[in-house]
């Protein structure tokens, strides 16, 4: 049976000294988040996770949930109980707004909890994962007196939430969808069509489901400008505000599908069921995409979860089982043979998956402080800065976190040889997890679609030059010797990165079908430069503490890093090159075929 | 539910036009291989895949197999009809001895048929691809008397065969086995002991299993070097060579796996059983490595198998999925979207997995025809340059074939979007079947440590030379500017891998860790050469065609394989450059770390 212990203490190197939050104290949210705090937290949820969430997640995989005749699902055994106890911590609501309940810590505080959360058990996490989204949006968009109604029990969750896009013949183009709304004579709406990949979307964990569904009222544009956002519940509110009358609406079915069985995705029939518009009328994408941009966040959050737990079972594994000889002589040399973490090849697997999961914490806590920073930090012209930021690499931390995520849980099960295939071992459990997070919430292709198409160009670029003069401050300021080693693999890769960014600009405009072909290879170039922006940062800090004795953690720990980074910068960054190539091989070999050559 | 076609006229394109297989007329088997002969047995082998063996695929995956009380396995439905057909047809022995009832024909023709096999039905492709192995076994290693006793049933495939090489400690390490064989005054041996992994240890597909069994004699060494070879009967013979009684070989249990559920994975275990020694005593693992290196290539096989099916079933979808409009303007003017294949990114998703389909398919009956070449070549010159250069690409075809295969699956899944996570669609059995792939048979990384550490330098690295002789004779014969295009790719690659294997020879001996960081690497190099060998041939053929009006396939054919050609030559072959930066990056950066700091 796998295990997990959650990287406290990587976590708060980069909380505290790499990011040093506390310096943010005198914003709201910060002031409360003192160093005691943030351990604290860290420590118990950490607690949390390995005792009550990861005991059940191996079994949930192997139970699934399961739809009654009566169309109620069930969720698998122990899931009620870690929910329970999620709930009595109050976890749910950890960064929520304290007016309604929430504790009000920093998103970065809860976006490391919830690393934690997804490594234990993903498909139970999904649980709380769309309430987070569905306060976002309620909070965002929707009236006083409905903040009023949903947002207490869902930041407590009691209630939890759900995001409805998808129909059968609608997923990525929502200008297709034909879920309908008639207005009613009382101001509400009956909801009538059928949703499908609703994650959660029935379940036996909480007292109400919150739908956020997004449908066209009757005589509105057939078109995305069409579409409004209604709140849906599974239970309407009696005067009090508590679970009333089942509402029509209903869970038809739940897919088989390839992993996170213990989460039910469902179909959802909307028979006529009273919804309530939230926000303005069709704007309802609008307020759909700030659930979306939570969303991308933490799918991205499930790549690096993911492949943080695959790799803690493969390096265990690598040190406990024995086979072979290490081919400069042996190592274990009272044994009858080494263990196999003594060859190159397993060392450079497990190498690759360390350099990405510290790499992508780093990446994935500062932006959620620039998440923060977005709502709070003093000036306009700061919370500007940072929502550019986060806007900007949205898409890259949702579509290279999922990617290397599969891939890192790929090859962490292939460290265990034939038994990484077995699913007592729990190794190829994450491959499966990991595999739909490349897909929902916009496929990678369609992250890479939104970076050239929509995020470099917005405001004349203006996100694009932020991130760019963030680099080259970091190089300027890191022109020492001891740093060259960092830096200039960082430097190739930026020029790849200005490059491909001209050669789109260039001819991204006149031939479109040359921005789609480069986007994919375009957006990892990109996160190889953010991760090796964060790469770069570390290393100085770490060298900076070892010169000096500073710092607050151990020398191996520091120099540990350095190793990590010099692998990053000697063996992952310098795919940039390649990448670049590609994207300047334009579109022409990828449209020559005709569409019939495809299928013989 | 996925479907599949056979892809006759590309295999017919490669065996007739490319290879020109009736070239060999001359040579025993081949003489019988008429054009008539190959393209009735590719039509007819195709037309089993598709009516019988195929539409058993999916629901083998859903039911997969079952372990009785009694120890007997259920296989699932349908198999033992699928299989009676297979036997009927003669299929099992197709390429194999005549003399012990096979077809006799060439083992290129056999391993087209097993592609489509595999790409039908993987897990019940698996019954066949041990027996096939086991008859190359006996009929290289064993005496008269037991190739006349096993290999005719075998042949017909009423009897099938299984490698026991694998005990719950002991993989990769062989040394370390410790299933014994006690010498009985009759000759005979008794065997004890536990094998797992073992596929198709136990069914309920054939009258006998043969079980080739790797266990030491009673005072042999304890290392590789005490190793023996034994054939263990499911049931031991009358004198009439027909299934008597019982032996004390039992399956303990199966495995619980990701994929290829139709098969069963058994611990097999060995209490006293009867054994037959094959071969000479501790020289089993020469003997098992016939078999092995015959699997081997199958299981590169089964990376392109699964690589092939999951392309059409992506291709058919996004041809017919309707979402979101072109780039560079609506196609499908009269429809409220257009198919997905109008977008650049999803052509080159699927261009990419066809660039593969296609060389791997060359490369793969190139490899056959080599291993044809070994055996039946009409000098000793001839059949030692086949055997070298089939030694030499076995453990790049297993490898580099299957990273593929699993890569392809995924992204054809990906094609899918949210359906491609789903059971129903197939394409998630795809990936989980593929997966397998990677590791049996020796991981991919051990296979890398077989061609840098073995293969390169046998024979003072006669096999090397002669595969870059070949690669050079093809530059040196397309220097027509119309070849550049895809001539200079290829130079530039054949450049890193020499410059690889200069590296590795001048480091890889003094420092073994840096050959074994440099392994997957390096044969990632190897493998983009080889199969831009087969991409270059196969372009100049196809211009060669076009331009004199030759050739038996329509202009359209010969064009829309020059597009791919030009696809993998400026997308996928450029990867070489950045492999060879991590070869001649060395171990430094991966051997830094200490062992205790892979684990927090």
């Amino acid at each position: 049976m796998p295990t997990y212990t959650a990287p406290v203490k990587d976590t708060l190197f980069v909380l505290e000294e790499f990011l040093n939050i506390y310096q943010h104290k005198d914003l709201p949210a910060y002031a409360d988040a003192t160093p005691d705090i943030v351990q604290a937290v860290l420590q118990e949820g950490a607690k949390y996770v390995q005792e009550i969430s990861h005991p059940v997640n191996q079994t949930g995989d192997e139970q699934g949930c399961i739809r009654n005749e009566d169309g109620s699902v069930t969720s698998p055994d122990g899931f009620k109980h870690a929910y329970d106890k999620l709930v009595e911590g109050g976890w749910i609501g950890l960064s929520c707004n304290p007016v309604y309940g929430g504790q009000g810590l920093p998103h970065v505080v809860a976006t490391a909890f919830e690393e934690y959360m997804i490594s234990g058990n993903m498909a139970f996490t999904m649980f709380m994962g769309l309430t987070t989204g569905a306060i976002a949006s309620i909070e965002a968009v929707a009236s006083d007196e409905q903040k009023e109604t949903y947002l207490p029990k869902l930041i407590e969750g009691t209630w939890s939430g759900t995001m409805n896009l998808t129909e059968p013949h609608c997923g990525t183009d929502l200008g297709l969808l034909t879920t309908k709304a008639e207005p009613q004579a009382d101001g509400t709406y009956k909801i009538s069509g059928t949703k499908i990949f609703i994650s959660s979307g029935e379940h036996d964990l909480t007292e109400n489901i919150i739908h956020l569904v997004l449908a066209k009222i009757s005589g509105a544009p057939d078109s995305v400008r069409g579409i409004s956002l209604f709140i849906v519940p599974k239970f309407t509110l009696d005067s009090a505000g508590n679970p009333a009358e089942r509402n029509a609406v209903s869970c038809g079915s739940l897919e088989q599908k390839m992993g996170i069985h213990g989460n039910p995705t469902c179909v959802m029939n909307y028979d006529g069921a009273t919804g309530y518009l939230i926000g303005e009328a069709e704007k309802g994408l609008r307020a759909m995409f700030i659930m979306m941009n939570v969303a991308r966040l933490g799918v991205g959050l499930q790549g690096l979860a993911i492949s943080e737990l695959a790799y803690q079972n493969a390096a265990t594994y690598a040190q406990d089982r024995i086979q072979g000889r290490s081919l400069s002589g042996p190592k274990n040399k009272t044994g009858k043979a080494d263990p196999i973490i003594v060859h190159a090849d397993v060392r450079r697997m497990l190498l690759n998956i360390k350099a990405f999961n510290e790499g992508a914490r780093a990446l994935a806590l500062w932006g959620a402080l620039q998440v923060d920073l977005a709502h709070l930090a003093d000036s306009s012209e700061a919370r500007q800065r940072a929502d550019d930021l986060i806007g900007l690499l949205t898409p890259i931390i949702k579509a290279y976190f999922t990617d290397k995520g599969y891939e890192n849980a790929t090859n962490a099960q292939q460290c265990l040889g034939g038994h990484g295939y077995i699913r007592e071992w729990g190794m190829e459990q994450c491959v499966r997890d990991a595999r739909i997070a490349m897909i929902y919430e916009g496929t990678n292709g369609i992250q890479a679609l939104d970076l050239v198409g929509r995020k470099l160009s917005l405001n004349g670029g203006r996100a694009y030059r932020i991130f760019i003069e963030e680099v080259n401050l970091f190089l300027d300021d890191s022109s020492e010797q001891a740093m060259n080693v960092f830096c200039a693999p960082l430097r190739n890769s930026l020029d790849d990165l200005n490059r491909a960014t001209a050669w789109l600009s260039k001819h991204g405009v006149n031939d479109p079908d040359s921005a789609g072909a480069a986007a994919v290879p375009y957006l990892n170039i990109f996160a190889l430069v953010a991760m090796g922006l964060m790469w770069g940062q570390m290393a100085r800090l770490c060298q900076h503490n070892l010169a000096t004795g500073t710092g607050s953690y151990d020398e191996d720990f520091y120099r540990n890093k350095l190793v990590t980074a010099k692998y990053y910068f000697s063996h992952v960054i310098i795919d940039s090159s390649t990448l670049r190539q590609r994207v300047e091989a334009g579109a022409e070999a990828i449209m020559a075929l005709e569409q019939s050559a495809f299928v013989a």
